[in-house]
């Protein structure tokens, strides 16, 4: 059972020249895509499975989580059941069946997934139920990357927001270590939950599942109750973006640094490219939530 | 004037679970693509920009080693020559120019890349020459990743192969650490040269460019004489990859390891997937040499 220090990769950050040449910008850019399983994800994961006393765990994803939380019970001795939406990314299916888990798929227009957990969760009463961002060891977890991010030395940091759980824990990080770095969210345009609520003062979900937006890491009705409690105080704006920023988002990182990413871990800079005169100047670092996305949905992006 | 060791970025190594676990193999992927300017040739043109003392320098390249030599020679305050194929990947020619280095354009069924630098060469008195790989500042520059090889305590190392210039700097590196390393060359079979030269112990060119292979950084006639003198002694073996397993490799980083890298990039991870059983039980670090691709080649092989 090793800690989470030890069982996580530090994350990958580079300055790539063509990119920050394009934007005029000093440019970090902090991924996850080389982090287990492909996304900061497996932080939670493991964080979460390694202090729950229960041998099973219960969670529904629409597939880095329950791809991080299979890869982390394997490695844990656990059981893992994950919900997942039938029209999640094919690779994303395939790779939580890879680790050993259970997968559980679930036609989301005929049933929530949330409901879905419940019926399941009466059925494993031995099981702890696992939100994917609404969970204390979930956000503990992922503050492990606010604490790198926190020795970048950086003046601004940008993260991608689906329901909140690595903004969240970016945000405890940074304030652990004193940083003084400005944190924002970047959000699809097409399920800006959390930009409303920030403006607003107070939760405001999505009216339905934003299935339409191309990041599906960011899928999210809404954000969670222990989430808002910190990016309520911690978050300085969330950043709408539009589909085309982060198509544009996505060739940028493969043309201008040699990164793959998946969509969803194109948001922040994607909400860099539609705010470039606000950050200029400053030590700006966009963080990559993750890179695994179907190969097919990938060469259309690019072509 | 930084030294080169500042002046390089380090390479970056992992160790991607989901490759590691389709192929079996303790795989360590040393990926150049986030070397300054996407690729290894960084390592040799600065090295070899910062000892010659002329301001001027020219080169025949097929891309990567011209847009390195650009870059180094504007960190440097020199002037840069670049002749290219008019056939290369436009996203390397526009890099070499976007770095304020000027561009030479040759017709190769018309006229040899030699040929056409002899010309310019009598023209510009005062510029060294550089070849991209038979010189001893840019073995001498390559040789700083077979240092850093030699630091991850590998049983095998396999690098690409064109001119030589990779390989032999990263055998230099290795044995000035006295690693035990074994080294394995990976070349196209298309343009298999340097595997015929080492069977015969002596240098074999091909007949002419072997323009066929997607592998366009490895389109070389002959391996350097300088290289040569070290590939005869410091190389186990080249491993001929054909085309199908080049792709398969491009592939297979993309979807196991979430990498982007360039057909050249993928050779030496095709000569594993050739010769797996080879490899077996043993810790084998494979040298991805770069990352620069057309989106729309790249595109079409991932499809």
């Amino acid at each position: 059972m090793r800690p989470l220090a030890d069982a996580i990769r530090p994350t990958f950050s580079f300055k790539p020249q063509k990119l920050r040449d394009a934007l005029g910008l000093d440019l970090t850019v902090v991924t996850e895509t080389y982090q287990h399983t492909g996304s900061f994800k497996f932080r939670a994961a493991y964080n979460l499975a390694l202090n729950v006393p229960n041998g099973e765990i219960l969670t529904a994803s629409s597939g880095n989580f329950g791809q991080a939380l299979a890869y982390a019970c394997k490695l844990l001795g656990k059981r893992a059941v994950v919900v997942m939406p039938s029209t999640s990314a094919q690779v994303k299916i395939d790779a939580v069946r890879s680790y050993g888990a259970t997968v559980d798929l679930v036609d989301t227009a005929k049933i929530g997934r949330n409901l879905r957990v419940s019926q399941l969760a009466a059925e494993m009463p031995d099981a702890y139920v696992a939100s994917a961002y609404d969970d204390d060891f979930v956000i503990d977890g992922n503050s492990s990357l606010g604490d790198e991010l926190a020795a970048l030395g950086l003046d601004v940091v940008i993260s991608p927001v689906g329901g909140g759980g690595l903004i969240s824990g970016i945000s405890k990080g940074l304030c652990r270590y004193g940083s003084k770095a400005e944190l924002f969210g970047a959000e699809p345009l097409l399920g800006n939950d959390a930009a409303r609520s920030l403006r607003a003062g107070r939760i405001i979900p999505n009216e339905t599942e934003p299935t339409a937006t191309l990041a599906d890491g960011a899928r999210t009705i809404s954000l969670g109750t222990r989430n808002w409690e910190i990016i309520k105080v911690g978050v300085a704006e969330i950043i709408e973006v539009s589909e085309e920023q982060i198509i544009e988002a996505l060739r940028s990182y493969f043309r201008l640094a040699n990164l793959k990413c998946e969509p969803t871990g194109a948001l922040s800079l994607g909400a860099l490219i539609e705010r470039r005169e606000q950050f200029a100047g400053k030590r700006v670092g966009v963080v990559v939530s993750g890179g695994n996305v179907d190969p097919a949905i990938y060469s259309r992006l690019l072509a």
